[in-house]
């Protein structure tokens, strides 16, 4: 059996010259925090989350009875319900309702790839979810991190690798870029110290420095969600949800 | 002492989202096979690499009696003298000549770089020289991958996680940014087999079907050489040369 191809894409600055004609799914991966907040809002009871690049949209969609998520530079926007913690995004909060969000990588990344065939996101959280999911569904797969203002993200190349290390153990995918390469081999060089060598990267000292350093805890426990975002129909809802438009 | 930074720029299409202001250094990297090939044609005696984005450029000034280096996507420009292949600069065909380089990734980079405050090129060839160079002038220091086509190469990449090695060690640098971690633990854990990592490489593979495997071999032999192009009044000459304007 031929196996299905993994790439990793390292910021929103390179996507445009990612060759994309025979992608099946793209994988969005923003650890610090907007998937892992997406995630954490859909395993909380959250029915949909709406991503928006447009802060007028944010805007116009929270008067339309909506919640809204809104984080710029890793500050809540005063008009939002929520920033962009995934500690905020409680039962109590969401159970049922629709979100909005608006934030400074993650809803970039989503919009440039919103139209691809199948659009999932993915953080450490949902690892074996999403690998699983993947391995199964079969297809090509693009590993698309949001990063940090067009900027290469650590956190989110680490998770990127952590998936490929799943696809290559489950034999249903092999790495063929160079990003790829480079993503796996030091996703095995640094999993043994995963904390210490994130507490190091840009954006854990950016969160630390705004007292955000309980929602890095969160971002970093692996595995703790069986949820799979997949975007149908202008927002994210669960995958066994939209399963019959995949 | 307080110690200078080390940062990494993975491919050109990156380079605007660096923050230069305080760099002293630039070093730009392109294992295969532009700074590889500079690096072989100054060590081999040529005077002077004038290096140019323009093929307008490169035949005009060829017909000022300067040799052409010129390669597209890995070929030779028929118009050319040479094409990028490190061996073919040998001591007969370039001592005391002023070679005009035109390449699909190097210059381009080079280009970009051009008006940074020193400016040097890097390959595996001359990791120690230019390591031990950059730690005794002190000063932060940007190593800027040339990639290909504005993507990320692992070669490249590579190349500058083994310049960062030495830093650390020389303990004059410290590593300050998300792209000079990954690529510093890269380094770390494929070292040990370099070649057989970097065979699976995009380019080495496209090099071995353009029938240039001995040019690899050349580019993988770690500190073969001295030589360190610098550059000055529109090209790269030997460092030792241009001691007095850096």
């Amino acid at each position: 059996m031929e196996l299905h191809s993994v790439k990793v894409c390292f910021t929103p600055a390179l996507y445009p010259y990612e060759d994309k004609h025979d992608i099946h799914s793209t994988v969005v991966i923003d650890v610090f925090r907007a998937t892992t907040s997406m995630i954490a809002a859909i395993e909380n009871g959250a029915e949909k989350i709406i991503p928006t690049i447009s802060l007028q949209d944010a805007r116009s969609l929270k008067n339309r009875d909506y919640l809204l998520a809104g984080e710029q530079d890793g500050q809540k926007l005063d008009f939002a319900d929520f920033g962009n913690s995934p500690l905020d995004f409680s039962p109590g909060r969401v159970n049922g309702k629709t979100i909005v969000f608006f934030t400074t990588n993650g809803t970039k990344a989503i919009e440039m790839a919103k139209h691809n065939k199948t659009l999932l996101l993915a953080a450490f959280t949902n690892i074996e979810a999403i690998s699983g999911y993947l391995s199964t569904q079969g297809g090509n797969v693009l590993l698309f991190c949001a990063g940090w203002k067009n900027n290469f993200s650590l956190e989110d190349t680490l998770c990127a690798g952590a998936i490929i290390e799943k696809l290559v153990e489950y034999e249903t995918h092999r790495i063929n870029n160079d990003a790829a390469i480079a993503t796996y081999n030091l996703w095995l060089g640094v999993k043994s110290s995963l904390k210490s060598v994130l507490f190091e990267s840009e954006h854990a000292k950016r969160l630390m420095k705004l007292g955000f350093s309980n929602d890095i805890d969160h971002c970093l426990q692996l595995n703790s969600s069986g949820i799979i975002p997949a975007y149908n129909d202008g927002g994210f809802i669960k995958i066994n949800n939209v399963d019959s438009v995949l």
